[in-house]
C-alpha cells in the first residue's frame, strides 16, 4: 500500500494494563506504527492539525455553555527521555491559549507544609483546556521512595490517595492521560554526554542526573510499582518507548487525539439571535 | 535583487512616538516589509528559528546563574484584530516551556478590591520568560474611559501610575513591547460577519461585541491619549496596521526578535567541572 501509518491503537497497545512489565518494554521499539522516522515526522505534522481542531472545539464548548471537560497529560520520565521535545513537538502545536503547562520542581517549603496534592490540585486544568504536567504528584513516590524521602508506609497512603485523587478529577471532567517516557540506561548515557560535548547544551547538564542515574534500577522498580498501583480504568498508564524521539511523539499525539476525540467535543450552538445579529451589525 | 524583506527596522518606523497620531496609520498598510502576502508568510517561517534560538538563550541564562532578563509582550486591540493569530503563529512558534501567556478578562471582584495593577503585577514574567499579555491594564484606562468605569482623574491617575509602574518593572529586567493591533472599522465589520456566518465560528461572537463597536471613534480618542500618556522609552507602544494578517504578524515577530537582540542572552558557562563530568557520567 506505502501508506505508513499506525496499524494498532496506541492507547492499547501502550497502556499499562493487568500484569504489566516494565522490564518487558523494549525503549527502541516502535510498536504499532508502520514507517520509520522520515514517515512518523510526516505523519505527525499531518495529524497535528487534527489534533487542533479538536483542541478548538474542547476550548469552544467550555466558553459557551458549560461543558466540564478538559484533558490532563502527565508526563514522567528518567531525565533526557524527552519531556522537553513532547512540549515542543506535540503540544507547541496546538493554540497556546487553550494549554496550560505546570512544570513540578522540588517541592517549596510552602508546598511541603501542605500535603503533596495540594499543588497539584491548584495546576489541574480548567474546563476547555489541555493541562500539562512536566513531571508531576508521582515525583513523591518516585524519587520519594528510591531517595526514602518519606516512610514506607507513607508511600503506601500515598498510592491510595493518588488513586482516589484522579478518579475525583476524572469525576470532574478531566480526562487523564499518563505517560512515561521509557528510555534504556545507554541511551541516557549517550544524551547526557551530548550534554556535556555542547557548550550550548551545558545549561540543560546537572551533576545530580547522574546521581539519580547511578539508582537506575531502583528508579525501575520503583516505575513498576507506580503502573501496578496506580494504572486505573480512570487515569491509565500509558509506557511509550522513547529511545526514537519521532516515536514517542507521535504515540502521545495520538494518545492525546484520542482523549479528546473520547470527549468528542462538539461546536457549541449560539446562544444568541444569529439573524438579529446580522441585522444590528449590518447596521453598525 | 528579487529578495523580499525588511526595508525599514519595524521597531523605529512603528514606534508611536512624539507627535504620533493613529488617524494618520493606514490599517491596509505593510510599512517596511518589501513582498506580499506569499513572501510575508515564509519570511514568518524563516524568522522563526532565530526567534527560538534566542528565546531558548534567553532561558537558559536563567536557569543557570541569575540573568533577570524576561520579554513583556502586551497586546490590545479592538475585537477580531487579530491577537489570537499573533498567539497562534507568532508566540506559537517558541517553545511552550518558556512562554508565560496571561489572558486579562473583566475583573473579578476579588481584583476589584485591589489597585487596578495589582493583578497584573501577579502576572508579570519569571527571569527567562515570554511573557505575553492578552489586554493589559490598558483596559482601564481604554474601556474604562469609553464606558466611565471610573471618574476622569482617577483615569488620569492610572496614566501616570501606568508610567511608574512599566519604569519599575524595566528596571528590574524586563523588555516591555506593547503592540496594538489596528484594524479599519469596515475590516472588523467584515470579520465580525465571518463569525455569524460560520457556525464553527458562533462560539466566538458575542452581541456585546456590536455595543463597543458603536463606540469605534470613542475608543480611537482613548488609544490616542494611551500613546501620548504612556509611551516612553522603557516601554514604547508599536501600533501595528493588522487588516493584512500576515504583516501584523510578521511586525510582532520581528519586535520580539528586536527585543531580545536588545537582550544579547548568551549560553551560560558550566558551572560543573566538564571533564570531571565526563569521567563519572563514562563510569555510571
Amino acid at each position: 500500500m506505502g501508506k505508513h501509518e499506525w496499524t494498532s491503537v496506541p492507547g492499547e497497545i501502550l497502556r499499562a494494563g493487568e500484569g504489566f512489565r516494565l522490564r518487558d518494554v523494549d525503549p527502541d521499539g516502535a510498536p504499532g506504527f508502520d514507517g520509520d522516522k522520515k514517515h512518523g515526522e510526516k505523519h505527525l505534522a499531518a495529524r497535528r492539525e487534527v489534533l487542533g481542531d479538536l483542541q478548538e472545539r474542547l476550548f469552544a464548548g467550555s466558553r459557551v455553555g458549560d461543558a466540564p471537560d478538559a484533558v490532563l497529560l502527565v508526563l514522567q520520565a528518567m531525565d533526557t527521555a524527552g519531556k522537553g521535545g513532547i512540549l515542543r513537538h506535540v503540544v507547541g502545536g496546538v493554540d497556546p491559549q487553550g494549554v496550560e503547562l505546570a512544570a513540578f520542581k522540588a517541592p517549596t517549603p510552602e508546598e511541603l507544609a501542605h500535603d503533596f496534592l495540594w499543588r497539584i490540585e491548584r495546576r489541574l486544568p480548567q474546563p476547555g483546556f489541555i493541562g500539562v504536567f512536566d513531571r508531576s504528584h508521582y515525583e513523591d513516590v518516585l524519587i520519594g521512595k528510591v531517595r526514602a524521602l518519606a516512610e514506607s508506609d507513607e508511600i503506601e497512603r500515598r498510592y491510595d490517595a493518588i488513586v482516589e485523587f484522579e478518579k475525583r478529577v476524572a469525576a470532574s471532567g478531566i480526562r487523564i492521560v499518563k505517560v512515561m517516557l521509557h528510555i534504556s540506561r545507554e541511551e541516557q548515557k549517550d544524551r547526557l554526554m551530548e550534554r556535556l560535548d555542547r557548550p550550548d547544551k551545558h545549561w540543560k547538564y546537572n551533576p545530580g542526573d547522574v546521581d539519580e542515574r547511578m539508582l537506575w534500577d531502583d528508579y525501575m522498580a520503583a516505575y513498576q510499582a507506580v503502573f501496578e498501583r496506580t494504572s486505573t480504568p480512570e487515569a491509565p498508564w500509558y509506557v511509550v518507548p522513547a529511545n526514537r524521539k519521532w516515536y514517542a511523539r507521535l504515540a502521545v499525539q495520538e494518545l492525546l487525539i484520542s482523549a479528546l476525540e473520547d470527549i468528542d467535543p462538539q461546536w457549541p450552538a449560539a446562544d444568541f439571535d444569529v439573524e438579529a445579529e446580522k441585522k444590528r451589525l449590518a447596521a453598525s
